[in-house]
């Protein structure tokens, strides 16, 4: 059921859009962070998952490239798989794309996210089978 | 010190605004908050008065109209009062308008906060007597 | 295939929420106009239709409630109706609640949007068959 | 009167926060382009500038870092620098900070802005003398 990559899908709403007519650059980060929650929340491992465990996810950097930029209305889709593990800290790789024709790529993505305490103090990623599952 | 009326300077950012070229409707919204937020802290009925009475106001309801659409850059200023005063909620009037011609006017409202405890349950205002002097 | 109400889903992100735990008042309308922009865009009332007329709706009016919070990850559904309609303007009937149970009500508002043409002065509303089959 | 560093003050509001009672990490994003649009504005290379030579400056890319969570009403504030300039694109310094203490460093982040006319083609930023006295 689980798999290296999760797809997830999201129309460009007027919200999201600026006064030049095109997607507000921020947003995309917006879009990805939906996406991990959403792959997140189909693994388990949300928010219970993460109070249980005393921990949250925050995002500790961010690499992103704008390519090509989206208008209203378009459907795209998010794809997102983990590039790397380490002890405390998972980096993902993320493209944004246009839902009917993957050759078209709105913004790249290199995501660094850090599991933090509730104080924000580094700790350990939980360990959990479901992280053999997604890591390549 | 205090007066009936509190005004708050602010620019629209790129980020305020949609592919029409104007605005976001919803962000008048989070203008008139900031200005809200604003007086209660140069009233010093900041977040630390709110937790060291266990309370927190939380927006009710607003009524607001988009009159005339603001731009990017444009400098605004929202002008608050209150409206009236209940037990456990208060009633501002908010007007946003050119910060360099108070005739033109882009969105009104009247936006009703209520007090409420930690849980969200409706609980009395805290007395003090800075209620007296901003209130009409 | 049309109907008099619209139900659109949505899922509550991390960024909808704010530091008090819940969804950021401002946020529902945003919902409440995904929600009807999905409703044009299903109706084919899209933006080449409006670009078409040579009109656009801009939001005039909103009379809203904050009646219940909702909180990171709920599962919502907004549901849209036509209340009235008129030469230049419509109004809506809008309700956020929660998409496994109806009865648990976050949020109403009644959205009155005006037809204006490019430079945002109000026109009367294109005629087109589709409006007899969403107004009651 | 210009000078190679620009210092802009924000206050955190409400609407920047998310559940984690922090600032959501994409408004960091935000708060820098408000940064470089107020410089921009100060220089007079503000939309009339950009518009009479039919260009506007996109957001090519970001190299974010978010170094420690900045919560609700603190005041912040960004310094910007020019890194270096090319033909047709600019690289920005920024890093946010608390404005009662520089030590206390919340984002820092390399930005990417490139020149476009009105169909997103690349072009060559217009001369202007302005530029010199912003580079180092």
């Amino acid at each position: 059921m689980t798999q290296k990559q999760f797809i997830y899908p999201l129309r460009v709403h007027i919200e999201d859009t600026d006064c030049n007519g095109i997607v507000y650059h921020s947003n995309y980060l917006n879009f990805m962070e939906r996406a991990r929650s959403e792959w997140l929340l189909h693994l388990k491992l949300d928010k219970e998952w993460q109070s249980q465990h005393g921990i949250l996810f925050a995002v500790h950097s961010a690499n992103i490239e704008f390519i090509k930029p989206a208008r209203v209305h378009d459907k795209l889709e998010v794809l997102t798989s983990v590039k790397s593990m380490r002890r405390a800290s998972m980096v993902f790789d993320q493209i944004i794309r246009l839902a009917s024709d993957p050759d078209i790529i709105f913004s790249k993505a290199e995501i660094t996210i850090v599991c933090v305490d509730n104080n924000m103090k580094v700790r350990g990623i939980p360990s959990d089978p479901i992280f053999r599952q997604i890591c390549v």
